[in-house]
């Protein structure tokens, strides 16, 4: 595969790339109509395509060889969390979450959320762009945010955990979770999930844990949750 | 422990914050004579004091007790890195990596570096405010920039590691390092290692490994093999 990947996520009932993609190739790369360049669904497959017109804002592509890929995790990964104030920090975590993969974001409205509202647009296009970078061809779903009750009381298939602070005896993640199990793992704000938040969770089979010594930033619990669901994962 | 921590790395002989945090506890948080702080010098010590003097720029302590700490890890972690041509992805590496804990940051200067020059100033305050947002009591170090050569031939007591993209039979990371022993991982630059570099590390005794299925950004593998190192450690 080429060293760029392009995205475009309707290539069979509309095989053009985006206005941004367009430009990317057309200005910035300087392909040509016949040029051959690669592209992903974000649904599983690669597609080796040849530009039939090089417009600024319109690539018209013609596939010539599609290739359906095997997921590189065999379980499906989602993280929950209260999005911080800051955007920049829920930006790099969907960026570096996408790197190492991930299935499925859902931002969520806690009781001491700093951050009452979030537009997914832009997490979207950060999570395409880290996943034409990495050369994925699965790209996580990123739901729009969610009160916390009712996120909770929704069906997961696989095991759920809520990770906080406040003082309990807990397992770590990395010590209770196994491989090849689907999870769900629970961030919560800046200042917590509210006592009544966690013991809603666990009345709703959701498995306390903690994340380790270290007192860790939002951003980063989240990072470290996923990233230790990958690595026990790769262990034999 | 109080929610904020200050840092005071000379504070036996000098009980006084630097400018900046006598700024941020003096003008921010309004502290006054006889307020008591928790203060930390980054070399395994926690400090409970009082402030003597409350002046915005210069705040005299005076010690009432001081509990030494047992470092969380109990393994020597150091990554060496070629930094960045962007700084906000190395000072987001450094923070990330001083809250899940990590000895010592060794930036690199490689064949393929975009970066030739760095100020480490920077990456030391990046490093102090993550210690005392996780209150922690261990700063990592961090040296000057070195040239690849001179780095890979200099002593380690413990298990050196080299991650690169070179096609190779590599074993991941994860399977390969086992708990309790210490570990140097190299990271090289966006255009990777040269194979010569590659070449001259395992001359040195440096093992070729790989960080897993998918192609990342450099600060993401600094991250990755950072975590990985950490959660091995931290199963039973």
């Amino acid at each position: 595969m080429s060293d760029t990947l392009f995205f475009c996520p309707d290539i069979l009932n509309n095989p053009q790339l985006s206005e941004q993609e367009s430009q990317h190739c057309v200005k910035v790369l300087r392909m040509k109509e016949g040029d051959k360049i690669d592209v992903t669904d974000g649904k599983g497959f690669f597609y080796r395509c040849a530009i039939l017109q090089a417009q600024a804002k319109r690539c018209v592509l013609s596939i010539e060889k599609s290739e359906g890929q095997v997921k590189p995790w065999n379980f499906h990964l989602q993280i929950a969390f209260a999005p911080t104030k800051n955007m920049d920090r829920n930006e790099w975590f969907v960026e570096k979450a996408t790197e190492i993969g991930t299935d499925r974001f859902s931002p969520l409205l806690c009781r001491y959320s700093e951050r009452k509202e979030l537009k997914t647009e832009r997490l979207e296009k950060i999570s395409v762009s880290a996943l034409k970078q990495s050369q994925q061809a699965f790209l996580p779903a990123i739901d729009e945010m969610t009160p916390f009750e009712s996120f909770v009381a929704s069906p997961f298939d696989g095991r759920k955990f809520i990770a906080h602070c406040h003082p309990s005896p807990k397992k770590t993640l990395a010590e209770t979770y196994r491989k090849g199990v689907n999870a769900l793992v629970l961030i919560g704000p800046e200042g917590d999930f509210s006592e009544q938040e966690v013991q809603q969770a666990v009345e709703m089979g959701f498995e306390a844990v903690s994340l380790g010594e270290t007192r860790l930033r939002t951003e980063t619990a989240c990072w470290v949750a996923c990233h230790t669901i990958q690595i026990i994962n790769s262990l034999r």
